[in-house]
């Protein structure tokens, strides 16, 4: 008898070769390549990764974190992501595997969730850098960015920070524990933590703090366009290569 | 009548995909990059691009220098950088340009060179860092890193440290003005200046400190293989991918 246990995967790649997390026919991604993987560690049988959720395109994961099923001995957890790490291609390694209960979800059990966005401010992007970073040529006003993004801060409801906001879920409403900006020379990192983030809601942020930043918007604007609750010309996507799935933290039992 | 002016550019690549600095017939180069883009700006007469020194496959520059003279305003000499960036590839940039007086040269005037060579010293290497680090899977032991590098300051005769120690270069002694080693979480990086360095010196001192790192080779060792004057199996070349040219210094009436 077969007998399938639970792990969890902790994942980093780097996003430019590929077409986002999400398995889609006939294109590369990551969750595509995890599960080529894994089939080869069992017999060639599919199996299923059930991510944290989904990255675009060009965005990058510093932890991501998965689950599936295997047929794989409980002793060789740790080992797991050694023998899944020899079958994969060179932008994505898994760091670490072990074995988790099996009412472990990646998805549903989710306490939080970082994301961080990096922007280069400078009038040149030193090219090492390009698939890593926003590039951003004139001077951003970090301070008035810095006030749009405390207003942003909280549980509410961020229709207008969601692309397809018309997409039928159940709620908009989140709650954004921390919207933080730092800055560091010509580095600027928008930080942000929440329990759950909606479709391209970080990059709906950078790219509304952005604007701010460029004097376009004023940043007391911030609060008429969440009550607005839906997307205007204030909020763009901004580029995917500056995103980082940062972090995704569970409840201590699954750790 | 034709009058060429002297100017110097500070460029940033990405060296993953040049075979070096120096132009190599049938091989793409940054030199080779330059020029091309150069000529474009001269009705595609030759130009010769003289850099501050070369660098080799896959090393990366934050900042380079060159000089090259050519027709052009002197009144626009801030604007060569954007006109020469709009012929060269997305892997290098040319950061600023001005106009120098016609003795300035991008090697013979250096005051001062700075190289910085990044580890990674964990189990796994982020997918994204893969191009710009080396690394170091075993924890390395960064005290005994600190003892070598402090034998290796100075000025003295660095035979040992270089490839390719019997070619026919003048002298050996370079005086190596700081060698020292910054930690910050699971990132190493080695700072090394001088007026001077030999070729392949900064790699061949980064793989002798990580050999003192791993415990292979105890740091006192390193005077010892100073005074020998020959490379030993204790001295091997690191990896290029984690070396950085990180700043190019000059007198005050060249900046």
């Amino acid at each position: 008898m077969t007998e399938f246990r639970r792990f969890r995967i902790d994942i980093a790649y780097d996003g430019t070769a590929f077409q986002g997390w999400q398995v889609q026919p006939g294109h590369r991604t990551v969750q595509g390549e995890l599960e080529k993987a894994a089939a080869r560690l069992s017999a060639g049988e599919p199996v299923k990764i059930h991510g944290s959720g989904r990255t675009d395109h060009g965005v990058h994961a510093r932890q991501q974190v998965a689950h599936l099923d295997l047929e794989w001995k409980a002793a060789a957890a740790t080992a797991l992501a050694r023998a899944l790490n020899a079958h994969l291609p060179a932008d994505v390694r898994v760091l670490r595997s072990r074995r988790v209960a099996s009412d472990f979800h990646a998805r549903k059990s989710v306490l939080r969730k970082e994301y961080r966005y990096f922007i280069w401010n400078a009038p040149i992007l030193p090219p090492y850098l390009r698939f890593t970073r926003c590039h951003i040529r004139r001077p951003l006003n970090v301070t008035a960015m810095r006030e749009a993004a405390v207003l942003l801060e909280g549980r509410q409801d961020f229709t207008s920070f969601t692309a397809n906001p018309r997409r039928e879920v159940e709620s908009h409403i989140r709650d954004l524990e921390c919207l933080r900006i730092l800055k560091s020379g010509r580095e600027i990192v928008i930080v942000a933590r929440s329990s759950g983030f909606l479709y391209k809601m970080v990059r709906s942020i950078a790219g509304h703090l952005l604007r701010v930043g460029e004097g376009a918007v004023q940043p007391g604007e911030t609060r008429q366009i969440l009550a607005r609750k839906e997307r205007t010309a204030h909020v763009e996507t901004a580029q995917p290569q500056g995103l980082f799935l940062w972090a995704v933290t569970y409840p201590p039992e699954f750790r």
